[in-house]
Order: C-alpha cells, then sequence, then structure tokens
C-alpha cells in the first residue's frame, strides 16, 4: 500500500490478513531457513504472532517461540491460548522459564497461572522472583470475578508534596518498568489515594508546580472486592484510561487498565452470548474447542429443555379428546407457540441487555412490566387483526379449508393476543427476578421462556376453545 | 467510606448508586437554591451529571444546564442522549451555542450533530468556527458505519528530525487542545505516516535524542473507509489506546481512541443482541424508548414470523389424516420443535460471536460444517437415548399410555437425531453465509432459524412414522 521508501515497508493496515504466513513460515521451517523466520517475526504485533504460532500448530511452536527475541517473546506469550503457554512452560528449563517471567507484567502472570494446573503454578512460583511470588500469591488470593484479581500492582504514585520537576524524575527512574504511566495517582504515606492526574497535567505545567495543585481530587475507584464486569463496565461510561483499586483500609492497592477492561467485556459479552442460547460458557475461541468440550457446554440444557417439554406433551394428551373433535386447532399450535416464545425472547434479550448495561435494576421491575405491557398489548392486537385476516383469506377461501370458521378464527387470534402480553411480561420479568436473587439474568433468554410459554399458550388455547367451541 | 479529611470527601466509589440525588436536586430547585446545586454537581463525573439531568426531566434541564461551568457544561452535553441534546440547542441562544461548540472535540460535535434534524445542523454549522466548520463537513461526508465518521482530527504530529526536547515544546504549545497526547504520530511533509511513539518513550528519552530514532515504524492503521467496527476490534485485540486512520492518498486524517472504540463495541453488541432476537436496532437505552418506538422495533419480525409459521400449519393440516389414525404422536410435536429450535439456536449464536470476533470467517465454512456435524451427532444420540428411556418409562409405564408403543418410540427418537444435526447444520451456516452475502449475520439466530426447523422437523417426523408405523 505505502510505496514511498524502506521505513514505510514494514507497515501493515489492521484487516490485511494474515493469511498467508502460515504456509510461508512452514517452508522456512523445513528449509531451515531461521533468520528469515525471525526477521517475518520482527515487525508483527504481538497479537498477531501468537495467532501465526497457533496456527503453525504445536509441533513447530516451541522452534518458533525460541526465535523471538525475550521482551517480544513475552508479550507473545500472554497473548497465546492457555494450552498453547502450558505446552511451552512444559518444555522450557527453567532458566528459560525464568527469563519468561522476568518479563511479564504482574497482572498477565497471574492471569497466565490462574488457568495453569497446580503442578505447573508450583513450577512458576518456585522460579518468580521474590517480590513476583509474593505479589501473585496476594493477588491469587481475590475470587475470580472480583476487581482484585484482574488489577495491575504497578502503578506509578507520586506524593503531594512533590513538584513537577520531582514527578519526571521518578517516571524517569521507574517509569519504565510500569504498564502504563498515561494517569498518575497521589497517595499520602499510608497509600491512601488523595488524588490522579495525567501525564499530559504534568507537560503542560510549570516544573515548579505542586502536584497537590494539580490533581484532581474528585475521584472514582474500585475496591478489590467490587464485580470485575461492574469494574469494566464504569471505565468504559467514565472514558477512563485506568481505575484504581483500594483495599479494605483504603489503601490504594493496584489499577485496572482499559486494555484489561475491554477483555473483560469481550470475554462477558461472550458469556451472556452462549447463556443466552443455553450453552454453559467457554473460555476458549470457537475453532478452539474440541468436539467433547462443545458437547459438554451444550448438552445439560438441550437435555434439561427436552424434558421440560414434557409437560407440554402431557397438556396436548390431555385435550387429545377435544383436538380429534376439531383438529384444525392443532394446525396453529405451531404459530402460536412460534410467536409466543418470539414476543418472550424480545422482552427478556431487551431487559438482560439492558441489565448488563447497568440501565435498569430491581427497582425499575414496575417501570419494565408497565412498558412491556403496553408494548405487548399493542404487538398482540397487531398480531391478532393480521391473523384473523390471513385465516379467512388463505386458510378458508384459498385453501378452501371449511373447518376454518369464525369461532376458530376467534380462539387463535383471543389466543395469539393473551399469549403475546403473557410472554412479554414473563421474558421482561424473569431477568429482574434471576439478578436480584443472584443468577445470571442471561439464562432466562429465548429456550427458558419459550418452554414456559409454550406450555402456557396451549392451556389458554384449549380455554378459549372450549369456551368458544364447546369442546 | 474515605473518612480522613477534606480532600477525600467527594470521592465516591464507582458504584455508589447516585439515586438519592433526584430528589434532592428537585428540592433544592424549589427552594432556588442554585448556589448549592452547582456545588453538588461540580465534583461528579461528566457522564454522571448527564443522567441526572435526564432523570430530573425535560422541564428542568435547560435550568439545571445553565449552571454547569462552561467546560464542564461541554462535557455533560456530550454524555447526553440526543433528544436532550436536540432540547437544548433549541433553548439556546445564538452566543450560548456558540459557547458550547467552541469547548467540544471535533469528534464529539459530529457525533451529536449526525443525530440532529437539518434545521438544527444548519444552524449549528452557521455558528461553527470556520475551521470547525471546514473538518465537520469533511467528517460528516464518511459514511455512517466507516472509521472516518468516528474520527478525532485533532491529533499529535511530529516530525522525524525534532528532538525529544523540541517535540516537548510543540507538546506544551498544541497538547492542551488535544483530546489526547498519550499516542504521538510521527507525519513526513505530505502528512504521511512514519511512526508512532508513546508520550512514555519520550519522557524516558534523553533531550537531544531524535525522534527519528525513538519512533516505532512497525505500524498499524485503518483507512477512513474501513468498517468502524472492525477497527474497534483491532484496537481491542493489539491493545492500543488510539489507532491512526489515512485517507486514500496515504495521508494521516485522523486518529480513534480507544473510548470511541469501546463505545463503538458496545453499541454494536446491542444491536446484535437485538437482532438475534427479532428486533430491529434501536439506538436509545431500553427505558428511553417509548412504548411505539419499542413496537415499531418488534413487530415487522413477529409479523413475518408468525406469517411463515403458516407452512408448518400447511404441513400439519396435510398430515390431519396421519396424525388423525396415530394421535399420540401430536404431543411430542412440541418436544420436537423445541429440541430443535435450541440445537440450532445453539450453533447459529456460537458461530454469530466467533464472526463478530474475527474468529471465523467464509472460509471456514468446512471446518464448521464438520465440527458441528460431529457435535450434533453426538448430542443427538445422548438426547434421542434419553428420551427413549422417557418415554418408555414414564410416559408408558408410569402414565399408562398403551399408545406409546415401541415403533412410536422409535420413530419419535430417530426424528430427534436427524433433527438435531439439521438444526446445527443450518444453525453454522446460514450466519456465515450471511455474512458472504453481506447481511448482518446476527439475523439468522434463534427466531429465524427455528422458524425453519420448526417446519423441517415435521416433514422428518412424518416421513418416519410413515415408514415405520405405515400411516
Amino acid at each position: 500500500m505505502f510505496e514511498s521508501d524502506n521505513i514505510t515497508e514494514f507497515m501493515s493496515a489492521f484487516d490485511e490478513k494474515l493469511e498467508g504466513y502460515p504456509e510461508q513460515i512452514e517452508e522456512f521451517i523445513s528449509s531451515k531457513q531461521y533468520a528469515v523466520l525471525r526477521d517475518l517475526f520482527l515487525p508483527l504485533e504481538p497479537a498477531d504472532i501468537a495467532w501465526l504460532l497457533e496456527e503453525c500448530g504445536e509441533e513447530h511452536m516451541p522452534l518458533l517461540y525460541r526465535l523471538l527475541p525475550k521482551e517480544l517473546a513475552a508479550e507473545v506469550f500472554v497473548e497465546l491460548e492457555s494450552d498453547s503457554q502450558e505446552m511451552l512452560i512444559n518444555g522450557f528449563s527453567n532458566a528459560e522459564l525464568k527469563e519468561v517471567l522476568d518479563e511479564l507484567y504482574l497482572d498477565d502472570a497471574v492471569d497466565i497461572i490462574e488457568e495453569m494446573p497446580a503442578s505447573v503454578v508450583i513450577r512458576i512460583l518456585e522460579r518468580a522472583a521474590p517480590e513476583m511470588r509474593k505479589a501473585m500469591n496476594e493477588i491469587l488470593q481475590y475470587p475470580e470475578d472480583s476487581a482484585g484479581s484482574i488489577m495491575n500492582m504497578e502503578f506509578l504514585s507520586l506524593k503531594k508534596d512533590m513538584t513537577v520537576a520531582d514527578a519526571f524524575k521518578r517516571i524517569r527512574r521507574i517509569g519504565g518498568e510500569m504498564e502504563t504511566i498515561n494517569t498518575l495517582y497521589v497517595t499520602d504515606p499510608q497509600r491512601k489515594l488523595l488524588g490522579v492526574l495525567s501525564v499530559r497535567e504534568l507537560l503542560l505545567a510549570e516544573e515548579e508546580d505542586l502536584i497537590e495543585d494539580l490533581m484532581d481530587t474528585d475521584l472514582i475507584w474500585a475496591t478489590t472486592m467490587d464485580d470485575k464486569e461492574e469494574v469494566a463496565q464504569a471505565l468504559s461510561r467514565y472514558d477512563f484510561l485506568a481505575m484504581p483499586v483500594v483495599d479494605k483500609e483504603n489503601r490504594l492497592v493496584g489499577i485496572i487498565t482499559v486494555d484489561d477492561a475491554m477483555d473483560v467485556i469481550e470475554e462477558e459479552t461472550t458469556e451472556d452470548f452462549e447463556r443466552m442460547a443455553a450453552m454453559l460458557p467457554s473460555d476458549k475461541p470457537y475453532l478452539r474447542t474440541g468436539v467433547l468440550d462443545t458437547w459438554k457446554a451444550r448438552i445439560p440444557w438441550l437435555m434439561i429443555l427436552m424434558l421440560s417439554a414434557t409437560f407440554t406433551g402431557m397438556i396436548l394428551s390431555h385435550y387429545e379428546g377435544a383436538l380429534a373433535a376439531c383438529l384444525v386447532l392443532n394446525a396453529y399450535i405451531p404459530m402460536l407457540s412460534g410467536t409466543g416464545g418470539n414476543s418472550g425472547t424480545q422482552a427478556s434479550v431487551a431487559v438482560i441487555r439492558a441489565l448488563s448495561l447497568d440501565e435498569v435494576d430491581f427497582s425499575d421491575v414496575l417501570r419494565v412490566l408497565w412498558k412491556e405491557l403496553r408494548v405487548s398489548f399493542v404487538c398482540g392486537v397487531c398480531l391478532a387483526v393480521a391473523n384473523f385476516a390471513k385465516m379467512l383469506l388463505v386458510d378458508r377461501m384459498l385453501l378452501g379449508n371449511a373447518e376454518v370458521t369464525l369461532p376458530v378464527c376467534a380462539v387463535v387470534c383471543l389466543t395469539i393476543l393473551f399469549v403475546v402480553v403473557f410472554a412479554k411480561c414473563v421474558g421482561c420479568s424473569l431477568p429482574i427476578l434471576a439478578e436480584k436473587i443472584g443468577l445470571d439474568p442471561a439464562v432466562m433468554a429465548s429456550p427458558f421462556i419459550s418452554t414456559i410459554v409454550d406450555a402456557t399458550s396451549l392451556l389458554i388455547y384449549f380455554r378459549f376453545a372450549s369456551m368458544l367451541l364447546g369442546i
């Protein structure tokens, strides 16, 4: 794309696919052109190198990985899937393992060992520098979903009586080891958080200005035990690059950076999608999950929902006589249960999303119900009218089905109205109730709602049928 | 929470709810304590003030908004819903409008006017400073979903022959007007992008070092016409704080910052959720969308799916005779269509998510199909076996339904197996095909798949019934 000069020849647009690379790499491996391979990797981003290593398969990974210079190797290591990381660690000598650990940021190291089996964890902790080991042990004690478990303990703190010049000196001395210096934190001698300032404010100030006068004291922070998803959402809401994390004694113990927050949001969104589609969440990308793991994630809900459809079957068996008397009713059951399921899904998904974006909470349950009641009434009336017209024009006149009488139309259309209202009210309230009692609202989505609505719509249907058709 | 001293009294944990505030604000308004109100707002984040303004309702908004100091007011303005922005603009004098515009960053200003009716747009363009007007006009020409439409044209560029000291001088001179200075861009005289460097690298370098020697030339960039969602995903993948955007002539024209990328991802995720639940996407939060707008977003798909269920009804009518001969088959139809729908939903949602995370593309369609074929076979066998046992033990022995014979069980269980395999294959391939032909894959989710699977599962069912039961 860029043709001007050699400075730009390595540049690549973000969407230029790396798809030709794996083949090329295999060629270089078989012809043992390792120096060329190394030069191929050097200009790439760590995330892309990790992708290439995974693509080239386990047998080449240790070789390719060892071609990378130390610092880049550590960055790539962080981006690999956890089973690749485990495989590499098992092949590392103790010296190699130590080398990788020394280059890792603390939060990345913790992310990695959280996924490892105990034997690997012990080996890592043994090889890590004493300071890092202590910090890792600390972070590993926080619950899996807490802010503490994803925070970074390497942040740059200043004292309020420093001048801007002092602050710059401190940044020059220790800023190289920090993951970010874009936001700086001011603490008192007890490590309590007093204020924040951005590196830009520091750059725009005068050398002799006091930090105290520059810092912003209107702070927003998280605590180590806060839910990591909520912290990530707050970071996004406030457009922060990092959020300070304090412990129970209100001491600043870490920060959560925006890139980690984005990863949390992406993971949690994927989990929501999976739960809403009646799957157990998995932490691997789709194509890298084996058939057995995929089966394990999918079969439990399929089984539960299949068996719970027994109730629907029992209702149908119970009304077998009525159906035999007026078999035309049977033809509309799939439409009724489909429409009910779709209506419920719409309401439940809208509410699940609003809950996860923090737009709605339990105190809004009546507002939500009132809204859905009105929406469902209007939707129900429209659908009932459309269906009435369709039954008369298509089923009766066009297809000449004489069994489709006006009373039959009335039964079907009244059922539509009631089913839509019922489905939307159930669909909007179940996720809110689930969250209230500590369940994941995403489970209350399409498959679950449909199963409930299926049974109920049949009961409503046969009730109207016996009232209007006398069967 | 923090009790130590007055510096910390304004601080608040991110999840401390603002829910007591609206009531308090109403009180202060009715007792005309405007100075107190102003002091209440000052320490809050713009996003929170915007939320409070929306909560207090349209009648108080202009008054409350005018209490805010100029710069904060502009920040709050950006965070308001677009109908509130429109209402405020309509109440602004020309001088007030100009004041707000002067404080806005360009990309925020463009976001705002993209949602306004033409009359308001014209008024804004008239009042904007000539430079800003020119830039706005430029950005407004990019398509709605393009990277160009969300980029920020105010970024800090350096020349490669500058020293670090020169760069700091430049930052001090113009850095205050930029939305971010964390990443700096090096361009040649034709404004072509040569390299990037972070402000940290600048701070850690020596005063006399040349920018050319510090900058990173392995660049990744987007073009103005790239899809904004893909750019946002790339930003997240590479953990960048900003992505440079170049035009057709490869000149650097803007940057996309991580906070805007997060907003794009959130919006697109919400749209995916809505499309997957058979709703048209809406850009307002759930509780702020009126009943009519909600209805408009929901009724089209409900109507289409209801009418397309006609086919399922026709199949049932067609086999009315067969059903009358063996009415017990009817009781298993809801279970079959439910299981088929759920199986299809699982596959389609997994693939839709993988597509939107860029883990899967069209070239993977055979790998995906092969995987789903195996998963669905194993799932189908498990479900068929479980159902066989359940039919014999519960339906026949426990409930004493003599019609549930072994051939009937065989028909139902064989159908389960075939329906699950069919549903998963359709579910995984339709989203990929949709993306290939330029449709949104999210539409190929639960409701759509269920409707297709419903009809097909009936055909398979009656096929097996006529083979094994001779009806």
